[in-house]
């Protein structure tokens, strides 16, 4: 990692925590216990990925931070609520996020199904305060819901819950998690572009594919983090995929072939940014943040 | 009720019937099950008293039948996912809804989470797919988001929540269904007018007095219903506000008195339309529906 990406993600993750305690509602506001569940749930926790690919991919279409900053809340905020549902005892029952209790250790279950919902629609209200141009809102709006829906998150999330205990092909993995995180990872690289203007069909196209690339990474890496990571460190319950037989990149490439695979990944998306020159830097050290992180 | 504002109300039904299944993805595209579990939820049950709303406001403002039928079903999905949570185990734990086993006895919680989940998503994927006018899109989007989340209904069901067992005053239940249901009926009024235009700020005022008085009573009715009406004609549990021991206007005032209550917003609600002359007549009818109604 070089200098001055590690002081631009510090900067951008140190924007991104002030404009999320602005934009979630504060504890002193009726009814406290939901803001106080929702803010739990999204502040001071996070690598913030999905902010850094609205800045990266913003910053090189030349956006206004106050946009990105906005725009990368409302990503921010969808991640948070589907982790919550995520932990939540009818799904992965877990009871470590980020370190700290999940959301319905610490305040009930019926409170972290309402927080979860809530920060859903406040990502929504958030995208729709955006103060700029009524057009590239409207395709901001697209984006946001699609990748959070049934053919999105939700979507290759209902298609793990189907996959517990089955044997999936490298191809059905791929197709899950396409849609489980990729469909969310893409749509932060995509909003990045669309703080600022419509991108070039070309543009489009690379883009979508350096997220593609990114995205997969992420899983692959995910995967191979939760049998070897240190516990304390990755900040939640490793192992649990094996636990749950739920089918990984591990178990169905083994570890070397999964980092093979990573590396892989991570090449393309280099490549594919080519045309974008030197500017597309904050892009390319980030899949190798995907790639090389240990938690 | 007229025969004029029946035939109208089935023509609505119908055309927000048709547009739903439409809307929500096909149970042959995968993940299958999650396209089931939000079409059972969705589709072929309940009054459509919120895509009434949006119709008669939307036509009294001289929308279009397509962009209102959009919206309108918009607003179901948003009240029919909430319904899919409120039902679930850790919430209200109820087993029967429209007469049918709900979500979570029919798909298991894990699918019946996932589909409120994707259902609140899809809502605003249907709202960003209404091809008129941006800026008007925007606006919707805000009154739509800002009613589902922590400061509209979600906020309501947390108040709910933290209400049970305890002794509230009028003023503390009836904050509560104005986020609880008030939020939602109060937007689909607004949307019905922003599915044509941007109402003047007076027309907006008696709008906003006709939502708050109607989506009272809705509330108040509800209440009445609970403790009065056949099981099987109201096609969910009946009697389980009192058994969970959840303030109500008939617990709190009275079924004598409730019912003078309801009256009492029903001609509030005509009243504050007057402005509007005949035009208007649909939204009234709704009321006298609101108030009227069996089940």
């Amino acid at each position: 990692m070089t200098e001055s990406f590690d002081i631009w993600m510090r900067s951008v993750q140190s924007c991104v925590e002030k404009k999320l305690s602005e934009l979630l509602p504060s504890e002193n506001r009726t009814p406290q216990r939901l803001h106080e569940a929702m803010r739990y749930a999204v502040l001071d926790g996070g690598k913030r990925i999905r902010p850094l690919l609205v800045f990266a991919t913003g910053t090189l279409f030349g956006a206004k931070t106050s946009v990105m900053a906005q725009v990368a809340s409302a990503v921010e905020m969808i991640h948070a609520y589907s982790l919550i549902h995520d932990d939540m005892p009818c799904m992965d029952n877990d009871v470590l996020r980020r370190g700290k209790p999940t959301v319905h250790v610490q305040f009930g279950e019926a409170m972290a199904l309402l927080a979860g919902d809530a920060l859903q629609a406040q990502a929504f209200v958030v995208l729709s305060n955006v103060n700029d141009d009524a057009v590239l809102a409207v395709k901001r709006y697209q984006i946001l819901s699609g990748a959070a829906g049934s053919l999105g998150m939700c979507g290759g999330q209902a298609i793990d819950l189907d996959s517990i205990g089955k044997q999936l092909t490298i191809g059905q993995l791929e197709q899950m998690h396409r849609l489980k995180t990729g469909a969310l990872l893409k749509a932060s690289v995509m909003l990045g572009a669309l703080s600022a203007k419509i991108p070039s069909p070309e543009e489009n196209r690379a883009l979508e594919e350096y997220a593609k690339a990114a995205g997969l990474a992420f899983q692959v890496v995910d995967d191979i983090l939760d049998v070897t990571a240190d516990p304390e460190m990755l900040g939640k319950t490793p192992g649990k995929d094996l636990m749950n037989h739920k089918p990984t990149y591990v178990s169905l490439l083994g570890i070397e072939n999964s980092k093979k695979l990573a590396e892989q990944l991570r090449r393309q998306a280099h490549d594919v940014l080519e045309p974008f020159g030197k500017k597309a830097d904050y892009l390319r050290e980030l899949a190798d943040l995907v790639v090389y992180r240990k938690k």
